[in-house]
């Protein structure tokens, strides 16, 4: 059991550089996928992967993989580690980054030590993770983990007109290795947590153990616009106050649960959204999320009898647009144990929790054991340029990352 | 005390002719204030106030009166009634213009029956009630009763860049007398209820008592924008669903006060309004109204401490912007029991109320003793083309208003 330290200096470093690829001269960070500014921070991705003597390798839908092998190991199933340096825009630079560029600082760390790893370690950075540019996102690794075939994700048309295929030859990222051309012994992906929960309560590891499934549902609440001031309240069919009881409703249930379920009603407007009109209509979000199939369906059908019962109360239409549905991902439970035990023999608190947002190793755990590390991100901001982990936190989770990665490629 | 019918055909005939003035190739009825649809309007008006012997005269506001009066009576105060003949946008054909009409058909009728009244009777027909084109509404009678300068209601600029002033002026409508040159000894507005209460209740008459006072205002929340997916529910600061609780607070105070308060949330908007964002921002408009000062002013109170207590409980901070304020307006209570005196002999049911919607009468009532008569709207619609009220409705509120102005006019 190892207990080396990663190069904290080279992984920050290499973190910075790459968080100013794609940076314009207004200050902000745009490197979507399949752009000029991709390009770039691939270019800068595969010579760090290059100096470290790993072996590149690029599949059909632009993934990367820095391998490191032997011939003693070349034909054990991989380890696999990695996320994304695609980016939103008006990015942070940790997001997918911290993961890709601590995984080749991992591989660097123990070949440096002498380590001898019984199967190969690989480092992926996964094309179109964020799906601005080209839907859906976590292309990449939806499409290494055969779930989109590769023909149809190159033929994405973008936001843009842009089609993602063409754009990845200009780029000179259209690779020729097939798309799950290997099956990974195990994959682990560190990444910020993107939330308020480790910052807050003073965690520096998380042990992520799965990821939330996700119910996205369009509501439309028909009532019956009337004069403000000369309607009886008791004569009322006001959308937007049974809009507002399904808010409540929601937050309120959510709250009261003692469950990880999380409600959100992030869109909301009236119509005709007039100061004297009772509303006529109300339509808005509901994105529903719990890493518990079972109780995501349970949080649905109490949503569609809460919203059967408020259309008869207050003598309302209501219908319902679903708009997105996931189920959620159990991660391997021998791989969050490895996290755990690499925080206590650091000395490290950690804490198992649930990946709130989607991340390439909900796709990966299709095909091979995986599991994510969490690392506190300051107020929980993310998307955003004011994303922020500290160093310290930063290099502990590396660390972890080192030490489970020695692990699962021991034997 | 006289039983005479007015003449329905001759009322509803030209209720139906006006309603075609100012409806445009795609149906809708339009007659801003000031507009060439407005001048066609008033036109007709004037053509029917002559023919009918009737003196005409326009103040410089545009209000036209039409005057019977005789040497006998000349110097006494004048008994008015009337209403207003601008429309709004896609109007309906009874708003305003079925009080002008009947208070015509009245002076015609009791003219024809050789009634002698002690004091003039005047119809009027007052300026820019609705305030589409023009800001504020029932601009004419606020003018007529001294509480705008003429001066300035004329340099008013529409939203269409044009001057009222000007605009009257170019119609032929800029008249000589000076607004307010006579006091009215009384004024009684018939007109459509704009709401659902008659209608709902089977009475075809409503003796306006008063009308509500108003209070409008603008709430802004700021909570945080956060994850919906990695955000906790108890560590949200989610605007939309403190917004949601004001709208629930203010409904469900108003619907179990068993007072006639009414509140209303009429536009929401949320920021980012993005489905997998909690609403860092949420703003809104309170629309509250009250026919009793002191209830108003507590309902105002009872949203500002609610408020209070929402931004401490959900760490939001909320601020309040008032919009418009108005006290509510008392008519005279003589000429209620009238209007239910009225009724009662006709055989009609009648109902106190209150007006919920702004009227010239609310104006005029600053200067001499006022009170209002309704008739039903179907389903309560106003300021739409399905606004209705059927003729037998129409035929008895006009008779009323007969009975009423030749008790009015006797002494």
């Amino acid at each position: 059991m190892t207990t080396l330290p990663i190069n904290a200096e080279r992984l920050l470093g290499r973190l910075r550089e790459l968080g100013q690829i794609g940076r314009g001269g207004d200050g902000r960070l745009i490197r979507l996928a399949g752009s000029d500014a991709d390009k770039v921070g691939r270019d800068a991705f595969v010579t760090w992967v290059r100096a470290a003597d790993l072996e590149v390798a690029v599949d059909r839908i632009g993934n990367i993989f820095g391998i490191w092998s032997d011939d003693a190991n070349t034909n054990q199933a991989p380890v696999l580690l990695g996320s994304h340096i695609d980016t939103v825009i008006n990015a942070g630079i940790y997001d997918g980054c911290y993961g890709v560029l601590s995984g080749l600082e991992v591989i660097e760390t123990l070949k440096t030590s002498g380590y001898l790893p019984a199967r190969p370690i690989v480092v992926a950075a996964f094309t179109n993770e964020e799906g601005v540019r080209y839907a859906p996102d976590m292309m990449g690794s939806l499409v290494y983990a055969g779930r989109l075939p590769v023909e149809q994700a190159l033929a994405t048309v973008g936001t843009d007109g842009t089609v993602l295929g063409k754009e990845l030859e200009r780029i000179g990222y259209a690779g020729s290795e097939e798309p799950g051309f290997f099956k990974p012994h195990a994959y682990i992906e560190l990444h910020i947590e993107q939330g308020p929960v480790l910052e807050r309560e003073g965690v520096p590891i998380g042990a992520v153990e799965n990821l939330q499934g996700i119910s996205w549902q369009r509501v439309t609440i028909e009532g019956e616009a009337n004069h403000a001031g000369t309607t009886p309240m008791s004569m009322r069919r006001d959308a937007g106050y049974a809009a507002a009881r399904v808010v409540t409703f929601l937050r309120d249930r959510a709250s009261n649960a003692n469950t990880p379920t999380v409600a959100t009603v992030g869109c909301m407007s009236f119509e005709p959204n007039a100061i004297n009109v009772i509303p006529s209509r109300a339509t808005f979000t509901v994105d529903l999320r719990d890493p518990d199939e079972q109780r995501l369906q349970a949080e649905e059908a109490a949503l569609a009898a809460y919203l059967k019962e408020l259309a008869v109360a207050e003598e309302v239409t209501i219908s319902v647009e679903r708009l997105a549905r996931f189920e959620p991902v159990t991660f391997d439970g021998k791989i969050v144990e490895l996290v755990e035990e690499a925080a206590r023999r650091r000395g490290l608190a950690s804490k198992r929790m649930t990946s709130g947002a989607g991340h390439d190793a909900q796709m990966i755990a299709r095909i091979a054991p995986s599991a994510m590390i969490f690392v506190p991100s300051i107020g929980g901001i993310s998307h955003n340029p004011r994303e922020h982990t500290p160093d310290g936190d930063l290099i502990a989770g590396a660390n972890i990352l080192l030490d489970v990665v020695s692990r699962l490629a021991a034997q």
